[in-house]
């Protein structure tokens, strides 16, 4: 069960997006470091590719060039992939599984998962550089001010800094907080940067619609964290209730929670309906937006079932 | 007793790159998370701003403006500190002081060193892009390319792996390719890249220069570790014979290291020569060189004392 994915086999876009994962680091290839090796193991598993699908196709509907497009979508995707190595590390989460294989620093030691994440996080920046170099200064300018905003303290960082030290006394506008930062800023840097870069028009719509589908997602996360098998997700669940660590469902429960990710989803619905009818191409949107039906039914199920029994 | 360093108080190099230091991180002086908390601490501690005053006046001779020099030093220094911030880690040298004082994982948590050190890597690569900006395309590509090489697996990330995992069976050009990889890539990018940006015709003097002198600062930096004490040097000594890492002055003994230090600063000065006589601004080098007079000194004291005892 996944949200905001696309389906792979003969998806020319995922596959593009899997081949540029794989092939964008290739001097670890060659390299006999030990962080090498924790890349190697890294570029194995791309996961879903869900932001670089999405960026992907933004950039080309936002005029960008097929290249700078790819560039820009792999260089979020391997940002992305550092800001997961970072959160499973024993000072953070201290999670044992990730996209259904061990951590990284459970197999090649915690020095080499950090390394490995900062390799990352290097070419991440360089091949975002390297998109944005084609686009006129103000777009550039713009552009980096953005980025750098949202991968701050403003963003990710200060969100994963207060999610790691969350109490138990945390409300859950506090929580809803935390998933503003660490995980809308994410999702805003794969809808709205390349619209930035590209000069959409569609630039503050794609932004909200970020908003909702990374909040929905958020909540979605924290509803399997506290209701699957680690079968079901592919990575360690009962963490946040177990560690106590921020989790709208366990603040709030799971009945409210299952309620406000519906309430996402349909603010979501309302700014993609205008979106597709200010530029046709948008529609593209939709189809991912069909990727939350089943998740949709499945907890509305889930939840006739908590009001049948009273247990989570 | 440092190296390559410049004096402080009236110096206005010195004072420019000082508050620039103070003042690139602004937004963590009204954020309320632990990671800004753990930033302002960094903030107040900037060393001996060696690499950004070398890049600041390296920038101006180059051709670029102030503004966009100091953007660049900063940003430099920035990363810098960031690599030590991951060095002192408990997973890499487990060091408990930097700068003379205790390090910032060892009072405000892991985590906040890790997202203190991504934060500077953020604001750090936002001020290099920025720096860049006015420069053409092909400068601001080789540019780009350069640092990516320089900061990555090829570079000071390889270097740092090699240097954690490196065993007791080590050879001395073991050691000096860690260096090479992790203490040259920052210094070349202190003197080469500004030049490239630039476009200099000096650049690769200047890289050859940066090479001279980071294996140089880095055999200094070993023998400090195996013959002085914290308070001198104002961090955790004697940490790598303790750990078993690799250390030149462990490696090869004192005596051998002391003179490869010569000759790397013997080597370097036959670059300066030909820099000064290129161009006369580059005489200010000249006066970065002399700092290194102390520390030959000092050494070649030593040097007889060990001749005379036979002990280190």
């Amino acid at each position: 069960m996944k949200i905001i994915d696309t389906p792979r086999g003969e998806n020319p876009v995922w596959k593009k997006c899997d081949e540029a994962f794989r092939k964008s680091l290739p001097e670890v290839f060659s390299d006999d470091s030990p962080v090498s090796e924790a890349l190697r193991y890294c570029l194995r598993h791309p996961g879903a590719l869900v932001r670089s699908q999405l960026a992907y196709q933004t950039c080309l509907i936002a005029g960008m060039s097929e290249e700078d497009a790819l560039s820009l979508a792999t260089g979020l995707e391997y940002l992305h992939t550092a800001s997961l190595l970072f959160d499973d590390l024993p000072c953070m989460d201290d999670a044992l599984e990730r996209r259904g294989f061990p951590a990284t620093h459970t197999i090649y030691s915690e020095d080499s998962a950090i390394l490995a994440a900062l390799a990352m996080v290097n070419r991440g920046y360089s091949l975002l550089w390297r998109s944005m170099q084609k686009q006129n200064d103000a777009s550039r300018r713009e552009g980096a001010d953005y980025l750098d905003n949202c991968l701050g303290v403003s963003g990710i960082l200060g969100g994963q800094s207060r999610d790691v030290h969350m109490t138990a006394a945390a409300t859950s506008s506090d929580v809803i907080r935390v998933a503003y930062e660490k995980t809308v800023s994410l999702v805003k840097l794969t809808m709205a940067f390349p619209a930035i870069l590209g000069g959409a028009e569609e630039t503050r719509d794609l932004e909200l619609l970020a908003t909702y589908w990374g909040l929905a997602y958020q909540v979605s996360d924290d509803l399997k964290d506290v209701c699957s098998t680690a079968q079901s997700t592919g990575k360690t669940v009962r963490q946040d209730a177990a560690k106590g660590r921020p989790n709208i469902a366990v603040c709030e429960g799971v009945s409210k929670a299952v309620n406000r990710m519906f309430h996402y989803v349909a603010k979501g619905d309302a700014v993609l309906e205008r979106l597709v009818k200010k530029r046709r191409e948008w529609v593209f949107l939709t189809s991912m937006r069909k990727r939350f039906e089943n998740e949709l039914t499945f907890w509305q199920d889930e939840e006739q079932k908590i009001a049948m029994t009273g247990t989570v």
